[in-house]
């Protein structure tokens, strides 16, 4: 059987990468791609490297175009999916790229984002800690998904093993990731200018401002913890892909340096795309540039009295398209890692 | 009055960029050029971009042919310099870009570096808050200087307002840097190779293992800290200079926000090389490439009760170079800001 | 039927490459990498970003060792592959990424390259016009290939559809090459240092030394040309992997704008791996990136009497190890795009 | 004496780079700075690398506010110059960074750029040959100045002295530019943005169009040639700024190896900021970065009958600001070197 398949945001970083995946996916026939500004040219005039799809052209975004198909996946601006998740209540599987619906909290949103509050859907990670076992349990035939965002589901992913094993204290965390600007989409503005990136490394959203801080929260909430505060700074670097977090928090008093490193190998003991780094060997994001593999590595500093978490991750594979697909594979019964790959393209 | 100069390790990065600088200081006359393995070879091979320079010829590292002159800068791998200081014992002025005259507790220089201790030297951060005032005053008239590591200057200029305010807790910092390879030298390493950088973040000494973490707890002691714990880790990112660093430490009880920003204004009101960015506006690396100065901006994040401080820093200029002719104007009395320039190249 | 297969310099970038492409390969199974210096220590060491084949160990590379197996790749600098095919006559199917075997003339090889000379072997460029018809006729059945040089079969896949159809003048070709450094190898020189490649384009083997000289003329000549003249330049600019050639040839008295564009439009109609864009689209490396697709873009200056053909190529793949796999495919009698991909990774 | 200098443009990266290099002149006072967009905004604000002159504030684009200084320079999109230049008839000296006082034909600039043609204005590229010595005897005393094209001048610095000394053929002349964004200035255009030049090289204007060409056209045949014709290709590669032009010209039958590499070598002995390399060094960008230095290398192609000369520039400096300011300096009699360097900022 042969899913039909429509993608909005086609023209878009994250509409691309999902396209990319998908075009390689056996189970899929990509039908409909969609656009807003870009509807009536070629997908090939917007993305280049999609040799395969040549033959596609962006139609309009609307739910009459996204409707009638058996997974469709939207990558629009955030605050732009609810409109259209409502029109799209007959689709069998809807997937959201968008943060419009990833917070459980109406306050959360209000004040993060802000605009119409949307209910959440099943949240696209599923190797996340969650009380009683693991996020993909709840993919697991979900109808409507969302993808995470790429910061938070790295960040997330790299703490909730401690917090769900109790081992250290969600209260302080702090996380700085070296991003690069492909996260921030294909927007036009002066910031993201090549001129304005090379050579160069740009902090922003700083001092508890950024959007990801609550959907972390929650993230780390729902593996066990009561309350999460978190310090996070991204930096935006010269590569076009890829983010490295650098995430630490407190140990809790009396716990082992095995208790510890045990919480983190238990975790993602058997996962394909999480993967613990032996100790001393650290993550790049080259070795994950075009995977859907996050490589954590474990640290523990005990003259900070702190555990260390570096992480790597494809911000558009792992942090959004992949996850994506990863997700659509377990809701609908498909093998996880179909279209998917664990090997990353380096150098 | 024309100062005679020599410069060691004049083939290596740090030893170009003190050339770089020292080439248009109007006081000084670049009189000998050392290096090891390239003695012998013409100064323009090794640092092809010091045209007005090419008329030098570098000689060995030897005791002999660095006496005699009014100021020796040493920029040698560490271990290195010690044993040519005790050979320049009638040397007006020596100036160490290495570690070997930085660290005062023999323990820590056993710890992270091993070999013979050396005598500490006056330490050439002159902004650096200290007992009583700051780090200039210590420079004045110094016949020995050691310049600072470049990301431990960069994150104790961050964080020393704060300690020496009172206003945060130095027992649980956490700085992650985003760095440029060149600090780590011209050595022939494969994880230094570009095709390992080019488009790809890699976090190093992960963990507690950064030799520039004891230079920063000595700092801030020295800034008025009892203790310092820092979780300190460093990222390569693919630019070939620069230190975005961002710090975070608590905020202590009952603080308020204006006695915060306080402590980093008035810490800094009246420096030159030294700039604390308006409430919003952040640094970049770029704005500091080939200039003396350090931008730091200061946020302060009540949710996870830190604050958050971003630094560029050029790490061959304000990181090592710079601070070492900085405090060489300094010694000398001459105008602090000689040759040295507050103007980046951007983009 | 799985297809056993080794391959050598399994450590280093061609190698790496090998692998990463050969691990997706549904008819193949990675039994036996070897390496030189590296033996004895697991390929993840070397390959961090292979995930998949963290199970392997590096072997040492000798005859024995690569004997055995239905398909030998040899991934191996200039020069060593000599001593390992002689001991390889027994192998089924021998594939040399090295130089060893591209070169027809002892001379050419003498003045170039120097040492042993060893007979040529099949030219992995299937697409290369060839004297009544395409080099792929020749890799049917082929027992012994020899994989191209990464810029050499990217400037003759430019230029031989002009040659053959004679619509071009060989005599005076001139082509320049922006090129990443990856195409250099894992060598530990200070040119290829981060510090030396960031931010920087530095030409080398300017004024007609490059090694790829005779291979393309001999490719050329292949294509029709009686003479084969050729400036060539390349310079590296800072990105990990790709080519983008500028190749310009003088065009014919009398030739017309159609019979230029039709002479590369059917030399590649039909072509999955080389594609001629839309007259006024240009190539980008980042579209191939990861991709075994060569794009060319063919434009027409009447003032300069010249055709300009851009080509970009990701030098790892079609430049090298998935050229080596399309020609193992069609020697085999696979479906010539198994493993290989269209889409690059981008942005 | 002082003079009053006031920089239109001032918030994009010429105007930047003027101001830049401005501020660390001694015979001048920056007293205006304007913009169009951003007028009343602080200059700190778009130019934060400039923190020597954070006092400054943007004033409107208009000819009254640009009146009544020493010096103007015009930093304004091609085809706004000459609207201003008219009203600025009794300005001391103006110096246009725009292209609308470059070419003396009418043709041509109908051609390559349409609109209103202005007269031709001194030519901002001292060292240029020209008919009976160099252009720079032309900027002695002139009242209106036209900065160069920062690809134009490169390539003629190139190939001039070939032309001068009639030893090399104008009339196939090819050139290819790997070159970096900033030379496109701060436009918010999709394929300027860092995810789209981050790692890949891109060409555009191929194929005859760039508007460069007619302006390297006028200055060959300055140097004495009777019909000039070039094949350009200018190819964008990711580093923020410089140039690396490889331009290779035909041999004149019979000439010597010794008269070329003389023809280059006399051109040049004696500048301070054109210098050729010894035979066999190649420039590379970063070794001018920043500087006013034009570096070139001459290669003797034999095989390809062919001189290949490369060259590295900072486009913002020798290609444009450095070069207004050397003419501004050689026109008001002051040192010709004045606030310029020659060391570039390397790695």
């Amino acid at each position: 059987m042969t899913l039909s398949v429509a993608v909005s945001g086609a023209s878009g970083y994250a509409g691309g990468e999902l396209l990319r995946i998908l075009a390689a996916h056996p189970d899929v026939e990509i039908t409909t791609v969609t656009a807003h500004a870009n509807a009536g040219q070629p997908l090939i005039a917007h993305q280049p490297h999609l040799r395969s799809l040549a033959h596609l052209t962006l139609e309009d975004t609307t739910p009459e175009v996204l409707a009638g198909h058996d997974v469709v996946f939207l990558a629009l601006p955030h605050g732009q999916s609810g409109q259209y998740t409502d029109a799209l209540k007959d689709s069998a599987l809807v997937i959201d790229a968008g943060a419009d619906h990833r917070l459980t909290d109406p306050a959360a949103w209000a004040r993060f984002y802000g605009g119409d509050f949307h209910e959440p859907w099943a949240y696209g990670v599923p190797e996340l800690a969650v009380a009683g076992g693991k996020q993909r349990a709840n993919l697991v035939g979900a109808t409507r998904i969302a993808a995470p965002g790429c910061n938070a589901s790295t960040v997330s992913l790299s703490l909730a093993p401690g917090v769900a094993a109790g081992v250290i204290d969600a209260t302080d965390l702090v996380s700085v990731l070296a991003v690069g600007p492909s996260g921030a989409g294909k927007s036009l503005k002066t910031n993201l200018l090549a001129s304005e990136i090379l050579g160069t490394a740009n902090p922003y959203a700083v001092g508890g401002t950024h959007r990801h801080i609550p959907e972390i929260q929650q993230a780390l909430r729902g593996a066990g913890a009561d309350e999460v505060r978190i310090s996070f700074t991204p930096v935006l670097v010269p590569m076009a892909r890829g983010i490295l977090a650098t995430s630490t928090a407190p140990i809790r008093a009396g716990v082992t340096d095995a208790q510890l490193r045990d919480a983190w190998e238990s975790a993602y003991a058997g996962e394909t795309f999480v993967q613990l780094l032996p100790e001393g060997v650290l993550p790049r994001t080259a070795d994950v540039l075009g995977a859907n593999t996050a490589l954590l590595s474990l640290a523990i500093d005990r003259d900070a009295n702190r555990v260390v978490v570096t992480a790597a991750v494809d911000n558009l594979v792992k942090g959004t398209a992949g996850a994506a697909i990863q997700s659509m594979n377990i809701a609908l019964g498909l093998p996880e890692d179909r279209a998917l790959t664990v090997n990353g393209v380096a150098p």
